[in-house]
């Protein structure tokens, strides 16, 4: 087996990587059932691979991008077969259904416009199109886990010895190409000696703060302990908590924050106990075209994803299941980007990190 | 079959019973496996009822305050038979396992109290020692679905038209000898034509909002919603909320409220969001002797009520489970006793109630 994708660092603490390109197709760790069981699904076609991201095989803005740019070249092989010589419209219909795949995150919108700018430089005849499509993929992804390794550096930066620190949801290398944004800073400051204790919470309804971000700190050996999302406030109460650090699924022009529900509740905690609040993000999340929170639509998925695990089958019950909130700019200590951060951020410093 | 202590009332919306006393013994609604069976557990003495207590068949304070006078009924009866001349002693060693099945409850606490003053006037050698407790508990009960319905008028009497309520974890009937505390005041609310909705969380880990609190509002055809806990913020940002209501495990004397984790973020966003917060609790919940929130027992459970939900069975990953928090004083802006309201309670407020 040709593992092509595999891409090794001497960046310690780095060992989970979610996709991987092999032998012409897409493998992705099928994150639904972590820790329980690793499996692995390969993929070969946009269809699949649009369906994959709806059902959270593959989760977390970067990644959804990554993933999207791989299937880009699965549907490029696909259509070029079937349609040698005007596969490009073939394949741009493909490319609109996996834009709609998942609709808050803005990796997916930008890796889609990544690879169309390639796709616009391919002659329809060239017999190189893929492997220049499939370049582009990769280095995407590879650029994502440079991108986590500096975001890694620079938030650590942030954290002072014995830190505790609280993570929401899974913004790991299960999230990314690999390393993680929130997580890449816990792995940097724990390979720096920073880390006394990571609390992850469980976060409903798909749980993958337990699931996926206490099985991260495993694979690394970084204490963890998971607390339900209700008692966030309760730890920070006991002053437990330095920096409240997660990530994001859209950063508006403004600094405001699409992250997994749940994230504001914390922001506002924080505000309330005097604790530190990092956003960490590639810039690949920043979206100048949202201007504020208010404009990023958030997704919304069946009542069933949160009712099913208390067994409730009544036709009269309803669930009201958002799967993202916003957090306002005002609460954010600070944005964490591969190009530097932003402390308070706001529209102004946010449009001159994007400039420089 | 002879249903005893069925109380039934004239007051709408009032159906469920969990606590019932029939042909001397104790049944009890198991509240582990609603709503999806509806499965009670007939109990006989004072260890199977602690026991009960432990394991959650029967939770919220006031309801194990009326389970813990029921057992002291049962175990009367059996020192009796066992010990006719001195059994007064034997129930005494039972009912101290009981005192510890649960440590947060003050109305534990409280009903083990009240039984023992009703024992000290009894002769030992009284045929009818047993009959004497029995109508104390049941006289207990009575006057805990009374305080409910006294509780449930005071408190919708705060809200106004069209009103939609935020409640936590179950403080309902369930939770209670029938009817409710925070539940209490949205029923009364209800039958007063004020409630718009309700939106439940559905409070990890053991999810008494989704179980519990919307099969009881299914029970009375009141509109309900379920949400993670994570999502409450996101819902009082987006100013759909007018009051969060929740009931007590346990109110300190400076008026310090312990109630089920999760809580406290709840009075937290509040605060943050201009939303109304009302803690409804009988004074059975108030402990003078507690002075405030910090000398209040937190009871932790074991970490597997969290991480099973997940399939974690790492021994790397362990869970932080503490089933309480507490809202200080200053975050509630209403507590609603049978005796009457306290605004902004404070010490002085507190003390001033108990004493009229």
């Amino acid at each position: 087996m040709n593992i092509e994708s595999r891409i090794t660092t001497e960046i310690a603490f780095d060992t989970v990587r979610p996709i991987e390109w092999i032998d012409g197709s897409l493998r992705l760790l099928d994150q639904r059932y972590l820790p329980g069981r690793t499996e692995h699904l390969v993929l070969h076609s946009i269809p699949e691979v649009a369906n994959a991201i709806t059902e959270m095989v593959v989760r977390g803005a970067p990644a959804i991008g990554i993933t999207a740019a791989y299937a880009i070249v699965l549907g490029a092989q696909h259509c070029q077969r079937q349609y040698p010589d005007r596969w490009q419209q073939p394949l741009e219909d493909e490319i609109q259904t996996l834009a709609v795949a998942r609709p808050t995150a803005i990796n997916l919108h930008w890796a889609i416009e990544q690879m169309r700018t390639v796709l616009r430089t391919i002659n329809v005849m060239d017999s190189n199109a893929v492997a220049s499509l499939l370049s582009a993929a990769k280095q995407m992804h590879a650029e994502d886990i440079a991108a986590n390794h500096a975001i890694g550096k620079f938030g650590a930066g942030y954290l002072g010895e014995s830190s505790v620190v609280l993570t929401h949801c899974n913004a790991g290398a299960l999230a990314t190409g690999g390393y993680g944004t929130a997580i890449g800073v816990i792995r940097s400051a724990y390979a720096d000696g920073k880390i006394k204790q990571v609390f992850a919470d469980e976060t409903r309804p798909w749980l993958q703060g337990a699931r996926l971000t206490a099985w991260e700190m495993e694979q690394e050996g970084i204490p963890v302990q998971v607390l339900v999302d209700g008692a966030a406030s309760f730890l920070m109460q006991q002053q437990q908590v330095d920096w409240v650090i997660v990530g994001s699924d859209r950063i508006a022009a403004n600094g405001d924050v699409a992250n997994k529900i749940g994230t504001y509740a914390l922001a506002v905690a924080a505000k309330h106990h005097g604790v530190r609040f990092m956003v960490a993000a590639p810039t690949s999340t920043i979206a100048m075209e949202t201007a504020a929170g208010e404009d990023i639509p958030i997704e919304s998925r069946d009542a069933s994803e949160i009712l099913s695990t208390s067994g409730v089958t009544s036709s009269f019950i309803s669930a009201w299941n958002p799967v993202f909130d916003v957090t306002p700019a005002a609460l954010v200590d600070v944005i964490v980007t591969e190009k530097g951060a932003i402390e308070q951020p706001d529209a102004e410093k946010v449009a001159r990190l994007m400039a420089s």
